[in-house]
């Protein structure tokens, strides 16, 4: 406490900046930011803990912007506390190819902890952020030796609070009694479509608590600067629930607009500009201007958490001492690199084994590597017993409180909350030491596809379990029969889709998920049975795409993923005998990977001279960029038992036959067959 | 009041239906229908107005099984009231081609209003049915007349309540103050995984309190019909809250094994079967039985429904003589058709016009038919003045008390709120009355995938007004700017995608999404300004494809969408003098609708002979069905003024002339160039 008229110079420079970037963007979001500059000098500047010189110290608090288009407010702190964020770079606010780009994105700017925007993700993600915490606590922390103890703030207006996905993550943290999670709700009463009580009259904290939060309030925002503090350290205070601060503020405060929702998603026209400046103090003939009196005293705080870091330093290395085994191993998770030799623990089949579905077959893999990757950690939204995603003797992830489990568990009960359990994913990848999956029934990671997305996009490893992966789950029937889904994850950038075939190509999906550190997957697993296929092996597997089945002198390739593979290998046999056709079969159970791949490679697989087909129980978009011809299923499917299901839609040997006839008879005419492999010209990556 | 043993034997009958249905198929949840069978007994057969032989009167109240995967429960109850659903389809229980799906599907069964399983759906959609029925009752009810006032009835499970969408929802039908609403939570403290308290500890009454519903609480909902019966009049009495009843029951119950999980997804053995039925007083030797005095009991209550049909069906004659002009509205909105001449209103454009973004044309559509069309109804996830989805002087649907609007105004504040908004504009899709549409940015319906597939699936007619659809919305950078999103919902059948170019294609795709009653639209809308065109029409928008710019003796098809028509119209001037090549553009704003032409005509567009381009920036998956080569961006866009966003990913004249030129050199030495529209075989539909 015993803040002085520098802090409040800081916080107009907040304010300030963030007009002037907006302005200088001719675009932007200068409301939030200029209503929220208080408590952001507060947390900054007092409380939190950081070293903006190593932006990645693993024990630093986490800050999360979860209404993300106020990114000016956190650019301009990053710039102000000696973040690599120079005034250059608020000055490219907004503009191509900068590292301050629209809304956070973690990947490219140093300091920002998850990527947000999509609203009602980063509250979610620092759900994430404190679960990780919690656990990474409960498993290296020893006696004197709290190595993990950070807390995890968040900022979020009411559009988060409105969004669902928030709702499934807050629901879990108060269930979770995550008390190192501490949530500010900007309570600024307006919205993009005016005065929040158009749409969003509920009782916020009474909900909140219903959650089993903490629900603290500070009735002004713009000046209460002890209040806040105070409220903060209440926050902390509080061990076994998660906070949410209800704190009123005045949106673009210090605007002649503000207040109104003109100042949300639009710049400050110049003569607000001015007086803005005027009424603070600046120069309104100068921009981007910080006073060195404010540097100086946002840096004598950053060199504090300099000094914190050098603290834990040394902390550390007396723990690495006693502790060697667990100091080594927190070293090398933050790394990203796997334990070597873990995937010596990945199981390999020959075709006599016997048929097993792909979602067993993952139940395989996690039960072979759990012990060798201890890092793993994971859950299912419900669907334990179906996404079979439990390891035996896997201790759940809970509070100790309930005498469910304890939070070094590494089982978790995410609850019915795909969403949700997509962004606290997201930021338990993030925090740095962990490596997460989730289960849920393929149709409903599309629940997700908000998440999915930023997982993508901010290049972070994590893996969904999705099992029930098409028609093939029969009964539950349309609602639940995945059509389009693949389409949509395949065509998303930067994400792997695996449909695994057979056991092996099960195991090369999880190397691959689990070694790729910048690249989440979805792993499409079958609730039915599936042959162990001659011809598989990881080695082949992992290349995304290889020939299962060659042939000399084939008429047709058959090109398929997962459970369909083994329905054409007896295609072959149908071909051959009835309609005297040589095919071959190639299987690709991962379009992403596959792309990667030398062209003479995948131009080996899909060689130019024979026609090919393409056979998958989903919609055929997608797939013309790899085959002649495509079967599949632009439709819905249908409710019965897996076989009948397949007979309907001919998804059998005779009806991949048939296709198949027709593919060599439609292309016999064509002279020097083009593989679609080759392309007229490169795409832009 | 003044249950007897026939009403315990009508619910003992609903059980032993239940264990019969699941044990037949091998498959399916007797769990839930067992525990709800007595509320399910008091509402059908007390409470509820409804006429099995005319599934789809107007006044009707509506039954919505949120939690789907208990549809026995509700196959059941449509065999025993009389619906047009047989013993034999009771035996037919998710097999193939029966009207008794693994969940319950609107448009294959009579009595089904709503399409659920996906949990949180069927709940949200029950708002919409609410909100229908109140703005139904709004419009046409007069004194003395309440020609509509139904109740909407919801029954939904813990799976329901931890999903965000209904969280979405159920606020907002606090907001609205939904009186007519009334939700029955089956509080049997298990799913899928166990015990709630693994995951769900939340004080779920609390949290309803805190959106403003009425809570309620029945104790003993295996045995306590009074009090059931008490609890819903209790509901109907508050006319200003909808009301959440907390009943709590026993899963399967009645089973050896009620109140675990294993009854919640698995039949029930043999002998528990056996057990069952000797202890309900049935032969454990007979299968599928129905008491007599269970199916009059039940027919009684039906008869009741019959006679208050026919008693509405006087009043509403009498409603016809007075306002004619309502009543003849009322009885064509139910038929799906538009007001005749009510086309007439779209508007049309010369290439004189001026460049306009697509979103304000949709606004201009908007505000030209909205007078034409009383039953479109629409709103915004709270982005009315990015979205442009509200016509000059709408009225907003409010409820009275808060001053803002009232139940009779036709735009609605959805807030934040995606999947939610998705899921209602379902259930108001499904009241019959209404045509609904709602806004977001494109990136944003993502958020909603699992409403979106469920109208499409459900056959209900709905529009998205989806703007900022591409890097074209500039600064808000790569977490907003869909890559995706139209593969995926292209690929999603029975889903009309549209991006038009320009005014006469926006004028088609408004056309097609208005008078297609049983597919619903997503429109791709730009925020940057288009050009009018050169050869659009609406009547050639329509086709979903057609030849916008023709060339004699063409090297070189473009086939583009929206925003990128009239780059490719540049490109063929830069071709044609800096290369040397002739090309022609084709526009394709709705991949769903140009699979519908006939085959000539898609030829004509896309014919033989020549290469064919497509000019996309988005992902390219999904064009290759279309064009022999594609350019898109198959990566994240980037934060900056729209024009470099386009420059930098190379979106110019210059840019597409550059891989035209690289397409006619890479074909041109392959003689009888084929159209990718000629296929070796037919799609099964």
């Amino acid at each position: 406490m015993g803040y002085t008229d520098t802090d409040k110079l800081a916080i107009n420079t907040i304010r300030v900046l963030a007009a002037d970037a907006t302005a200088h963007a001719n675009s932007g979001h200068p409301g939030a930011p200029m209503g929220m500059a208080p408590v952001a000098h507060v947390l900054f500047n007092k409380v939190m803990r950081f070293n903006p010189k190593n932006p990645k110290w693993l024990n630093r608090d986490r800050f999360v912007l979860s209404n993300g288009h106020a990114c000016m407010l956190q650019y301009a702190l990053l710039h102000l506390y000696g973040y690599a964020l120079s005034i250059d770079d608020l000055k490219a606010f907004r503009s191509v190819d900068s590292i301050t780009p629209g809304h956070p994105e973690a990947h490219d700017t140093p300091g920002i902890e998850v990527t947000t925007g999509p609203l009602g993700q980063g509250i979610s993600n620092a759900v994430g952020l404190a679960i990780a915490q919690a656990h990474t606590a409960a498993v290296f922390n020893k006696p004197g030796f709290d190595v993990v103890d950070n807390y995890t703030y968040a900022f979020l207006g009411d559009g988060c609070l409105m969004e669902g996905v928030s709702s499934e993550a807050c629901s879990l943290a108060g269930h979770l009694q995550l008390g190192n999670l501490i949530a500010v709700w900007d309570d600024n009463q307006i919205t993009i479509d005016g005065d929040t009580n158009q749409a969003f009259t509920e009782d916020v904290l009474k909900r909140y608590e219903s959650y089993g939060w903490q629900v603290l309030t500070v009735g002004d925002g713009e000046n209460d600067l002890d209040g806040i503090e105070a409220a903060i350290k209440a926050a902390q205070a509080v061990k076994d629930k998660p906070t949410l601060i209800k704190l009123t503020t005045i949106i673009g405060y210090g605007s002649k607009l503000q207040g109104t929702h003109s100042v949300h998603g639009s710049p400050l026209k110049a003569d607000d500009i001015k007086q803005l400046k005027e009424k603070f103090g600046f120069n309104p003939e100068q921009s981007f201007v910080v006073p060195q009196e404010v540097y100086d005293l946002c840096h004598s705080a950053s060199a504090k958490g300099a000094a914190a870091e050098e603290e834990w330093n040394q902390l550390f290395a007396k723990y690495s001492e006693q502790y060697k085994a667990e100091a080594a191993d927190l070293v090398r998770r933050q790394t990203g690199d796997l334990p070597e030799g873990w995937e010596k623990s990945l199981p390999v089949y020959t075709p006599a084994d016997p048929a097993v579905a792909s979602r067993k077959l993952s139940e395989i893999v996690l039960n072979k590597v759990y012990a060798a990757i201890p890092e793993l950690i994971g859950g299912s939204a419900d669907l334990t017993g179906s996404n079979l995603t439990r390891w035996k003797g896997a201790i759940d992830f809970q509070p100790p409180a309930t005498g469910l489990g304890d939070y070094s568990g590494r089982y978790i009960r995410f609850g019915v909350r795909e969403h949700g359990m997509g962004a606290i994913m997201n930021g338990m990848s993030a925090y740095g030491t962990l490596l997460p999956y989730a289960g849920t029934f393929l149709n409903f990671v599309s629940y997700a596809a908000g998440s999915v997305r930023l997982s993508s996009l901010s290049q972070v490893r994590n893996i969904w379990v999705a099992t029930h992966d098409s028609i093939g789950l029969g009964e539950d029937g349309p609602t639940h029969q995945p059509i389009e889904t693949l389409a949509h994850f395949r065509a998303l950038p930067n994400m792997m889709v695996w449909r695994p075939a057979d056991g092996n190509e099960t195991s090369a999906a999880y190397y691959v998920a689990l070694t790729s550190k910048h690249t989440p997957s979805i792993l499409a697993l079958s609730r039915q049975n599936l042959p162990q296929l001659e011809g598989s092996t990881i080695e082949k597997g992992i290349k995304g795409g290889y020939v299962l089945h060659e042939q000399e002198g084939a008429d047709v390739t058959l090109v398929s993923t997962g459970s369909e593979v083994c329905i054409c290998i007896d295609a072959v046999k149908e071909l051959a005998e009835k309609h005297n056709i040589k095919a071959r079969v190639v299987s690709i159970p991962c379009f992403e990977v596959f792309d990667a791949q030398p062209k003479d490679y995948r131009l080996s697989v899909l060689p130019d001279g024979i026609p090919s087909l393409s056979v998958e129980v989903m919609t055929t978009m997608g797939w013309e960029r790899y085959t002649h011809e495509q079967f599949g299923l632009n439709r819905f499917g249908a409710s019965g038992a897996y076989k009948d299901v397949y007979k309907k839609f001919e998804f059998t040997p005779e009806g991949i036959a048939k296709r198949a006839v027709a593919t060599v008879n439609f292309w016999k005419d064509v002279p020097n067959i083009r593989s679609p492999i080759n392309r007229a010209f490169q795409q832009l990556i």
